[in-house]
């Protein structure tokens, strides 16, 4: 029971969507929350992978997100939008939010769509890739509840809120940039704590604002370290400037955790831009420079003790060709923890087969 | 004589003007450069300061900067512009780009201008902070020469590029978030060495890409450690992305050392953007926000040790009404250096009164 169960891409895909449809979402709806989390699994960022359903069901079963929202337009231009996502899941508003914009894009050299009211949109660079296979960069961020002090503070006052940029290649992969604005994610502390670890100097403080090396004292009321003090400090306030205050959402200590106050609406915001190519320069050209800078960073002699060099996202672009040829490793209890959660929702028992 | 001289603002700009009008710079172009060394010496950032002005001449002096730039406009749509700096001053060239797209976000929602081909351009934060008067939401970024290796590699292949984003606030000051992606800039390190200090490690790196706490071994053929590690990384890369690969400028290991090739041309590029608060929603609530946001973060409590919270930008913004009063101190060697340009560029005598 202590292997990892190798499940290949489609049959996770499958199962995710059918717990889903059957926990009142769309068919269409509950095929875009699995293919995100399941596109993580296969990148290799399983905190954002398919781990995440059971909260997700157990929001959805305390109705404190939204099965069947109606995403409204509150203000729009031709260049921008500014959505409501009327408490669905993140993904959907997300994929609405991704779809807008992308038609916004036929008209308008740059456009943003900010969108308030939602939930856990997955791993942030999903929507980004998704605008950087149109010839765009595509950009995507969201602001989370409050986790990080303010430089000088005690208290969590600022989300570690993620931001993703992609950027397309021509024969290489992308570029893809995803990372949270704290040195580590909550996820790291959690996994110290769970093997019995101590954390490094510089993850987190405790409750009263003192760093710490112990992860129940960053867990139980402390918080984490924004990367770089000031800097990471005021990237994530810019992505909540972006997000919850361009689209009129909550912010700041508004915001209730998604996995401490599972009876709470989660009231995020996220924010989506995209910059055309084509409007600065021919994109073949364009993506044939992106070329030849990947080239020039991955000619670097290594340092010591390095075996390779990696352009930004490009680990986990080839954990993804690896796990679409030989499956997902799934630890044992998220396994079981998925295989509980389509018994509870009567998916056919055909479908757990995978696990 | 190793007293700071206090210098007042608007002698200290006259001063700079008249040096580089003396110099070659049209009227206008020299107030400007002037206007943005001085405008950071006020907010305290004194290595953007006139400290820069050396430099700057040295290289008017080697003919390696244009002081009478044509800059032109290579394409265009409503809301973007891509122009080529004609290897003018930064801030020359800046200042036309800002007026362009100030220009463009009269009818675009979004708009944004790269610029390659350019100079140093000063403080990043003087552009962004010039669009947030206006009620944009502004963004200025540039490349600079490589600087910092990619995470396993040891030779500077990215330069730490700086990036700025200004918001404005209501009745509170604008949050100005100005970063280079280095953990520190090499300024640091050349202070730590004028002292014969060590560095702290985690700083930089020497010549085969090995950790050091010798400034020397990072300042000969070292490099400087990206802020977080992976994330400063991909935040350099998107800058260099946005400013010279949407440019079609100059990338990566074809940047000239500012300093250290005083007689090659720099061919840096820059990048705008502004977002038009009023195409998401009213600006009066958006600034409300802001304030209210301020206030949430300004209220933790305090961490042990520390005696205030303040914004991104505030200490600097607090320094310049401080400096706006009492005046500027440089330091001797930067008067002395001032006094000597001043002679060098036959500047009547009465202007050097200051020093």
């Amino acid at each position: 029971m202590t292997q990892p169960h190798t499940v290949h891409a489609p049959a996770l895909l499958e199962l995710c969507t059918a717990i889903l449809r059957n926990s009142g979402l769309p068919e269409r709806d509950a095929h875009t929350v699995a293919h995100s989390l399941v596109d993580a699994d296969l990148r290799g960022v399983s905190s954002h992978g398919v781990l995440r359903m059971e909260t997700y069901l157990e929001r959805l079963g305390n109705r404190v997100m939204n099965p069947t929202p109606e995403v409204k337009t509150l203000s729009e231009t031709a260049a921008t939008a500014v959505l409501d996502g009327d408490n669905g899941f993140g993904q959907v508003v997300s994929q609405q939010a991704v779809d807008i914009l992308l038609a916004k894009t036929k008209e308008s050299p740059i456009a943003a769509v900010s969108v308030r009211n939602s939930n856990h949109f997955g791993a942030a660079a999903y929507w980004a890739a998704q605008l950087a296979e149109q010839d765009l960069i595509g950009i995507a961020v969201s602001n989370v509840e409050p986790l990080m002090p303010p430089p000088g503070g005690s208290e969590a006052r600022i989300g570690n809120n993620p931001l993703s940029v992609v950027v397309p290649a021509r024969t290489h992969r992308p570029i893809v940039v995803d990372m949270a604005t704290s040195v580590v994610p909550l996820g790291k502390i959690l996994n110290a704590k769970s093997r019995g670890e101590a954390i490094p100097e510089g993850w987190g403080l405790d409750s009263s604002g003192r760093a710490t090396t112990v992860p129940d004292e960053v867990i139980n009321g402390g918080s984490l370290f924004p990367v770089g003090g000031p800097k990471g400090y005021g990237l994530a306030i810019i992505v909540e400037v972006l997000s919850a205050l361009l689209s009129g959402g909550e912010f700041g200590t508004d915001i209730h955790s998604m996995y401490q106050e599972l009876d709470s609406p989660n009231q995020i915001s996220h924010f989506f831009m995209a910059l055309k190519i084509s409007a600065f320069l021919d994109p073949e050209i364009f993506k044939a420079s992106v070329d030849r800078y990947i080239d020039q960073i991955k000619s670097s002699p290594l340092a010591p003790g390095s075996d390779a060099i990696y352009m930004p996202g490009e680990i986990e672009l080839r954990a993804r060709d690896r796990h679409a040829e030989n499956g997902i490793d799934l630890p044992p209890a998220v396994a079981q923890g998925l295989a509980s959660l389509a018994r509870s929702a009567g998916v056919p028992q055909e479908l757990l087969a995978s696990l």
